[in-house]
């Protein structure tokens, strides 16, 4: 595994291939500083699209879903792109034209594999203890039943790119001249105050996991 | 044009029936909440998943893209997935197993549209007043050059379904004697404080639709 990703055709696809990046840091910190992803597969010639949450071990980015889904069953061994995005900003200019966003995100290609039923736990395991870390082993021990109804796929981080926009409005020269109001509004996700189940037991302290929570690592 | 959107194969895939609503107003909701979409197309049988912005009118969603694009031009005719998600909490269990996310999202399914040349303009125009009502009229008006230089696409909100989950979790009946904390971790948008383009004029007041701008509609 070398640090950059293959630059395959579908890389040169990107709109603004100045904004791409190639290395293995900075695709990494895209797909680790969030949970949600988008998945486009292809069935019977048809596109699909499906947020899910993903995580990431090392050279391989996972998913999961219900065991039940011919869905998900169907896309084994066919190719898929995978998609993380972080909207960070409103990039708002002096013409229509040059109005933008500031973004990171993160696409990118491979054959989806099966996990297989032997690390199938130990997968699940550590898709729990990325979201909160060290939950797992406070948690009721998952059974053979749960892991059965349970699939994991996984991709190889290969093929892709990883693109990034920051900073402010790049106007017309000659447009700044305008008295028009221009400059960034900036978004960013907010974690909320944890609210606890009406049916926690009395006593039950709020985990450190959950009173610290972050999105992402 | 019904109220409810067609219930074809592919709204039979998703991996919780019951959260399913077909119902236009909830799709509508979901799609005008947000800007950011993620489009899953298919070339040369492979497939793609663009995160892009996207506006809807009516009956229809749009987006919009570089005129440059090979890809966004390749894709005219052929069917599309774009879906919208929110994530809306992390749902906490007291068993691995339950462990779920608060979310909204809608996957709409249909052939893509190119907007012709006569109607782009009247498009964008929409696309900026869709995420800052009112500021098209502000800015230095769009030329020829910069309309051919864009792209419309849009979709017919025909096909698909949106998907809906909240509230805390749902366990096991037995696990709720367990002395595991579980509850919910609201996540929302935080819209930061406007930051003014350094090169803006003096005296330049900051506008209504920034001042008090709102994330989708």
């Amino acid at each position: 595994m070398t640090d950059e990703l293959k630059k395959t055709a579908r890389s040169k696809v990107k709109r603004v291939a100045r904004r791409a990046h190639y290395d293995r840091d900075t695709i990494n910190a895209v797909l680790d500083a969030t949970v949600l992803c988008h998945v486009a597969y292809v069935i019977d010639g048809e596109p699909y699209c499906t947020p899910t949450l993903h995580w990431r071990e090392g050279d391989h980015v996972y998913w999961h879903g219900s065991s039940k889904s011919r869905f998900l069953k169907s896309v084994v061994g066919k190719r898929a792109c995978l998609t993380v995005s972080h909207l960070d900003g409103l990039v708002i200019a002096r013409s229509a034209f040059h109005h933008s966003v500031n973004y990171r995100s993160a696409m990118l290609y491979g054959e989806v594999e099966l996990v297989s039923d032997a690390d199938k736990a130990e997968k699940l395991k550590n898709l729990i203890d990325h979201i909160y870390p060290g939950r797992w082993d406070s948690l009721r021990p998952m059974n053979g039943q749960e892991v059965k109804a349970t699939t994991v796929l996984r991709m190889a981080i290969d093929e892709g790119a990883a693109k990034v926009r920051t900073g402010g409005p790049v106007d017309d020269e000659e447009d700044y001249a305008l008295p028009i109001w221009a400059g960034v509004v900036p978004l960013r996700v907010e974690i909320g105050a944890p609210e606890p189940d009406p049916r926690n037991l009395d006593g039950i302290e709020i985990p450190e996991h959950i009173r610290n929570f972050r999105l992402g690592r």
